[in-house]
């Protein structure tokens, strides 16, 4: 039969499988954040190519789709790796996730045919991408919602973010670069820009409120003042003009390198979280290894001991010194290895607290998510119109966007239901 | 390399595994609830007779503590076996639990020889059994809040709180029997009795609200109005009476029976809710095992394939029909598994937001917890006062307990801490 000891050396074996797993998925998460840099590319080449009719980057996207060919065979690599380890936690989501991600990668190459051969509009090349990305997105999401450790969870959910903001940028970049290249913005086009300023700085806010202050100030040193004010120049031209007003062409390699300039910026931010993200895990499984041997030799000294141990002992195993000798020292041991449980129990429960804390913003976003899909669906609305709508209502109502989301999913049989046109 | 499909496999593959562990961990919990009636039986028996001063029950104690070892022993096994395991999903905090809760089942026969020696007073043995009970009960909450699949967790859910009730109404039973056998009551103890009738309530309200409505209903009429008359009547005799007032010692067994009928009843509504959880757990491993079955033909069958498939290939595989021939079969049943792959993704999602809902329960009661917690620390209060303070404030403000206790939380910095006296 077990001891308590030998429980609580079970418990760490756990936590130290978990955090092993965390390590993979981490490493899965750096692949994937690669092929997503690389696509993001790719679709802005593509757009430029499509809006010019074939005139621009027809090297560059070939030189790009290389790249993209090589980060997509690391991520698959990477699933394989994953999908043949023993137990993954939140296995059957992230499964689920990655076999609803293949089939879009499986048709790269058809979408790549198409694009080539000018047969598709830079709008439905853009919405290929960003499905696509969402698709591998959401593979990191389900990552991140699988964390067990509030450190390492913590450092997922600023990543996410960070991704789903760069993701926000890249598809600026796609969107300016059409506009520029066509000559020409609308109203409709000028709106979802604007929607995707405002939801790359919403990701960004959350992922400096979660990261490190030094990230945060990597961060913030990345983007230097005169690329910003580039940046907001270029997004005056193409937001601000009346529409109808046609743009500058030469304009659009211009955006197009300000853009990536800014990018690839994140890029190498986003690699240094993942690099963090590796080495806490690694610092951390190293922790519980330890703390794991210890409790295993002192296991192994009590089976073994033929009489009642001595202050040294204790010492030696790190254990409180028996007081005086009012009470046998088996007593004292089994009171001290007590102690160690509890201590244990309540390391476990405070991490168990704190992790609820970091998940809440995760939990938040589903909410928002959900809030946003059953008003598209009710009112067969946009995703844009959704959020808007969300937003809109909780500044009226000076509440907090999930509070708002929260009340349409609890008056979601309330909601009008629009008849089929 | 892996497909869509194969992922799906996966995925089937995990969501299989967390149904065998939920199995396991639903074995466990009715073990559990077993050896917790044994023990809530010895904690009132013990206290008859402390109270009488070793006039009453001593042979009833001995066969429950008989019937104790039992119990205890199966618990036991069914701890080695739940770390015999490979891998359990939050094995981190259910074995730490486990270690916790050892000691003291280590320290019941020394506990026993104190009160068979009248060497411990019954408020002593009562503290000692409900802690003990409380470890026991916390193994329980840690399986509810490991459940992966919404309609188990709920399940989980309702016979959590309700053997919560029960422990209540157990102590409320131990109280009583103390009160009665001693020959008087005080106001701290009345105090003490009203908290314990307003937990079982509130416990009672949940498990009414997450079972199903023919257990709901099987817990109505285990309660017959003949024992709820007199149980009320007795409960008037002991709370109502001003402090001082002396009580019939010879009503000490007719309240003990009075409970133990109506205790008894609930550990068989108990047991129905254990045969629920278990028969859930192999109904829905059956299902996924048969989803499982039918991908891995399909999968097979499409790498044996020399040709595309003809229409008689996607009848028997549950597949959509191609319509009519526009496209190749090929084209067709990659579309047919595209919509599987979306379908059963649908179907995670849809789960995992309905789990949601679920742990909310949950969480919130950790979060209540919690606040007690802090409350008692800084105020340097009883569980009891805390629970009242937050009640209060609660009625006063006409908010929800969960709010008040997550608005404590939250100001925690600001509570006043009591001076060292």
């Amino acid at each position: 039969m077990k001891s308590g000891l030998g429980f609580l050396i079970a418990a760490l074996r756990c936590e130290i499988e978990g955090l092993e797993q965390l390590d993979r998925t981490s490493e899965l998460v750096g692949t994937i954040g690669r092929l997503v840099h690389a696509l993001q590319r790719e679709r802005g080449l593509s757009n430029v190519l499509l809006a010019s009719h074939g005139a621009r980057f027809a090297e560059q996207r070939r030189e790009q789709i290389a790249e993209c060919l090589r980060m997509e065979a690391a991520v698959r690599q990477s699933f394989e790796e994953l999908a043949a380890q023993r137990r993954i936690g939140n296995g059957a989501r992230l499964f689920s996730r990655i076999a609803w991600v293949l089939p879009g990668l499986d048709a790269l190459p058809e979408l790549r045919h198409s694009v080539g051969a000018l047969k598709i509009d830079a709008a439905e090349s853009t919405a290929a991408f960003v499905k696509l990305i969402a698709g591998l997105l959401a593979v990191v999401f389900e990552a991140a919602d699988g964390a067990t450790d509030p450190e390492i969870s913590r450092v997922l959910v600023a990543l996410f973010n960070f991704m789903q903001g760069k993701e926000f940028a890249g598809q600026e970049r796609a969107c300016g670069a059409a506009a520029f290249a066509s000559g020409r913005n609308d109203g409709a086009r000028q709106q979802q820009w604007l929607h995707l300023i405002d939801s790359q700085e919403r990701c960004f806010k959350v992922f400096v409120s979660f990261s490190s202050a030094a990230l945060a100030e990597v961060w913030r040193t990345n983007q230097p003042p005169g690329q910003i004010a580039e940046l907001e120049r270029l997004r005056r031209i193409a937001c601000a003009a009346p529409a109808g007003v046609s743009l500058d062409p030469e304009l659009s390699p211009v955006w197009f390198d300000c853009c990536t300039h800014r990018i690839d910026a994140m890029q190498a931010v986003e690699e240094q979280l993942a690099a963090q993200l590796r080495s806490i895990c690694k610092q951390k499984t190293t922790e519980v290894r330890d703390e794991l041997a210890a409790h295993e030799a002192l296991l192994l000294t009590l089976a073994d001991a033929s009489e009642p141990p001595g202050a040294a002992f204790f010492e030696s195993h790190g254990l409180a010194q028996p007081a005086g000798d009012a009470a046998p020292y088996g007593r004292q041991l089994e009171r001290s290895i007590l102690d160690m449980v509890q201590e244990q129990s309540h390391r476990l429960q405070a991490m168990s607290d704190e992790l609820d804390t970091v998940r809440t913003a995760l939990n938040e976003r589903k909410v928002v998510e959900r809030a946003k899909g059953l008003l598209m669906a009710h009112r067969r609305i946009s995703e844009q119109e959704a959020h808007k709508m969300l937003r809109q209502t909780a500044m009226n109502q000076g509440r907090r966007l999930t509070e708002v989301a929260e009340s349409v999913l609890a008056m979601a049989e309330l909601l009008p239901r629009n008849a089929a046109p």
